[in-house]
């Protein structure tokens, strides 16, 4: 088996390696829809939904008297109160302190805890622990999608207006004395399950997990109860659609590929894992694929512990009080969807990408080229239609001194040259959008009560 | 278990039944994309394209020295011709003449064949072999879904323009001696497997079969074989367009609800079975499920051989000479569909029911009214947006000597009353479109070539 590095050098570099990964469009593994993706959206910003999160991420569990030591060395999250029942939005750097990855960090006991998100992290904690020096086990729970034993745990979200109703209902008596982003127990059908507190659309509502075996028993007993409080499933369409209306900035791209210090690493990555494998598409098109790195500060996480020694921390502590990003919506302009929209009655290939509802982006790491009267500002990801926003929105990460809400861009929608040949990209033509500067997430309710993982240290 | 009858009654009548089902979205059993559906549906017009349709329709094979009376006695089909390598376009109806559904027949052996399609056909022929009276032996396999064994076969469609020259030489040699509708053998990566030449795009092509376990093997040779040819894989959403851009009415409504001498039908069939469960949905509504059922004529089938005894011939017979339905497709208006896409940005119900592309219909039978300045003339059935017409579409049946080609008609789209309480519609307002009659199927070079099932006796 050849490595990521093999991978890269074959493709002449990780930029045309992942302008042309031949990887298909990412369907979430649970149904499509379970209604329809407009319904389901708008359940969870006006009654109730239950999002099934079992099978698209990895979890890292790790156990050990080093657990702890192992996570401060390689993140830039504080340590000091961390333990059983705490929770962390855990972010990993590079030397340059640019982003590897972040996922959910899950204080299952005082030593043990389980990593849960895209692959990134994971990896770049398993190559650590490859390397020697820590005292702790590693136990991976791949993705459903190659997992060939069966995942071992369910992972549900219920989130909306009536979800605290709905769970107390369900967990008989009230839910009491979990703090956000703190974790806890309720009982559901008769089990003790372990459950996280975070919230949607300006409401508090419970990540739930236990033994994959007991999933469908806890499902049926949360959607009986949630009956009368309008609780639905969401399913994979509306899932994809959830993290630009709630303003995570879901799609960092692995600052793995180029330093020079982590050669290693890429000769220890498969070359058929998930940053071998990914997609980069989108107009944003630079020869230096460190202009797709971000740093903490760029998503929004502005909680790096700089009185702990991490890797990326003198790089970080350097860069402090030099202007990032921010993160920000942007509101796409309905007449210039209109004509996009539009442009798919024309012949050939004068057509613009074709936007798909309700998500459009179309590469593991989008990248959309935005401007400001023609001078670059940044860049926009995940693009979406929101029923709930009835708008085109994406998730942008903007130079923070240029722009303030209301401002008008233009976002670069399509690729330069018809399209790369990228399996999910048809012949097509690029156009400039029109987009309306907003914070993220939009909706000012949701954007006062939801902060999903982000400010947590 | 309960029987349809029990549902029906449950439900207060079939049409409530229908209008009130409350399964979801039909998803092809197969990788939705392979690329993605624009490519995909052009390939069949431009290039080739390997459809796959192993999972979604019920297999019934049925063997014995009655095998051909079973069929003649129940199907408008003439057999005097019929046996080995032969198929046909199998026809069913009621006593009334009205279509209990429509399928494909294909004559294994002279004694052995196959009926695949959409479960009304097979559930129509298992009941009357139950009722005894024919030597014959039947063996269902299920369609994927709910198939706990696994299926039998695998099922391959090879077709547009470039479908010959990739099956040649996939073949290692001509392919000759076989008529259209006819079936034969080729081989493919050392196996004889089975055909039936038909076509899609004016161009000839061939549906390949055989055992299940060699299904992977098969594909890939045809792929390999492809490649210079620009054959790609179709996935389930372009398929789920391919029905209407071919001209085949894909989604009558078995004529099995109302018959009082088709009581005892109804109750052998289940209360969770495919005429149970299906969904109906659309503008049109009428209290009288019969106005929903169709004749042979009005979805094309012109060929009841009335020169030998079957269910629905005295009826049929009678009907002959009367004025009949035919096919039409319907070109939506490119400023009305722009309407209803704009109609997302709209609060509330204040929209027009969402278009989803490339395959708009939400019912498992989807009849929308067609109007000729106010006054009825037809329904419209599955309405897609096609890559190669670039245009919206459906397929609609209509008063034969109302309308002629180019007849500018309206279809109303979406349901009244703020729609239907099924979970695939979501609160909408309906919108009078405006379309234009064209021949079924549209472009002249498909419309010359390509007889999918429709009129061979």
């Amino acid at each position: 088996m050849g490595s990521l590095q093999d991978r890269i050098d074959q493709a002449g570099g990780p930029l045309a390696m992942l302008r042309s990964s031949q990887i298909g469009q990412y369907v979430f593994p649970v149904a499509a829809e379970w209604s329809n993706w407009r319904d389901e959206q708008e359940a969870w910003n006006n009654s109730a939904v239950l999002l099934d999160q079992s099978h698209h991420m990895t979890d890292l569990y790790i156990e050990g008297p080093d657990t702890v030591r192992l996570l401060s060395d390689f993140s830039i999250n504080n340590y000091r109160n961390f333990g059983r029942d705490r929770a962390k939005q855990i972010v990993c750097c590079n030397e340059q302190g640019q982003v590897i990855g972040d996922a959910v960090l899950f204080g299952l006991d005082d030593c043990r805890v389980n990593v849960v998100g895209r692959p990134h992290v994971p990896n770049w904690l398993e190559y650590q622990v490859s390397r020697g020096g820590y005292d702790v086990v590693l136990d991976r729970d791949e993705r459903t999608v190659g997992n060939l034993r069966g995942r071992r745990t369910y992972r549900f979200e219920v989130q909306g207006p009536n979800a605290w109703a709905v769970l107390e209902k369900v967990n008989g008596g009230p839910i009491e004395g979990i703090k956000f982003f703190g974790m806890g127990q309720i009982t559901i059908a008769g089990r003790r399950v372990r459950v996280l507190k975070h919230g949607m659309a300006a409401a508090p509502g419970l990540e739930i997990w236990g033994p994959a075996h007991e999933g469908e028993l806890v499902r049926n007993a949360i959607l009986e109860a949630g009956r009368e409080f309008g609780l639905i499933q969401g399913g994979g369409r509306a899932y994809s659609t959830a993290s630009t209306e709630s303003g995570w900035y879901a799609s960092v791209l692995p600052a793995v590929y180029s330093d020079p210090t982590m050669a290693d690493y890429r000769k220890w990555l498969p070359d058929n894992g998930f940053e071998a494998m990914a997609s980069l598409g989108g107009s944003m098109i630079s020869d230096r694929i460190e202009d797709y790195y971000i740093l903490p500060w760029d998503a929004g996480y502005k909680f790096a512990d700089f009185n702990h020694d991490f890797v990326g921390r003198d790089a970080l502590l350097a860069l402090k009080d030099e202007p990032h990003l921010k993160k920000v919506s942007l509101v796409w302009d309905n007449d210039d969807v209109v004509d996009i929209f539009r442009s798919q009655f024309n012949d050939g290939d004068q057509r613009y990408k074709f936007m798909e509802a309700p998500a459009a982006y179309y590469a593991t790491f989008p990248f959309d080229q935005v401007t400001k009267d023609g001078r670059s500002v940044g860049f926009s990801t995940y693009v979406v239609y929101s029923s709930n926003l009835r708008r085109w929105v994406s998730l942008a990460l903007v130079n923070e001194n240029d722009l303030t809400d209301g401002d008008q861009v233009e976002v670069l929608w399509g690729e330069p040259n018809g399209g790369s040949n990228r399996p999910l990209v048809e012949r097509h033509r690029q156009k400039l959008v029109k987009a309306t500067v907003m914070p993220s997430p939009v909706p000012s309710r949701v954007r006062e009560g939801y902060r999903p993982y982000l400010e947590m240290a």
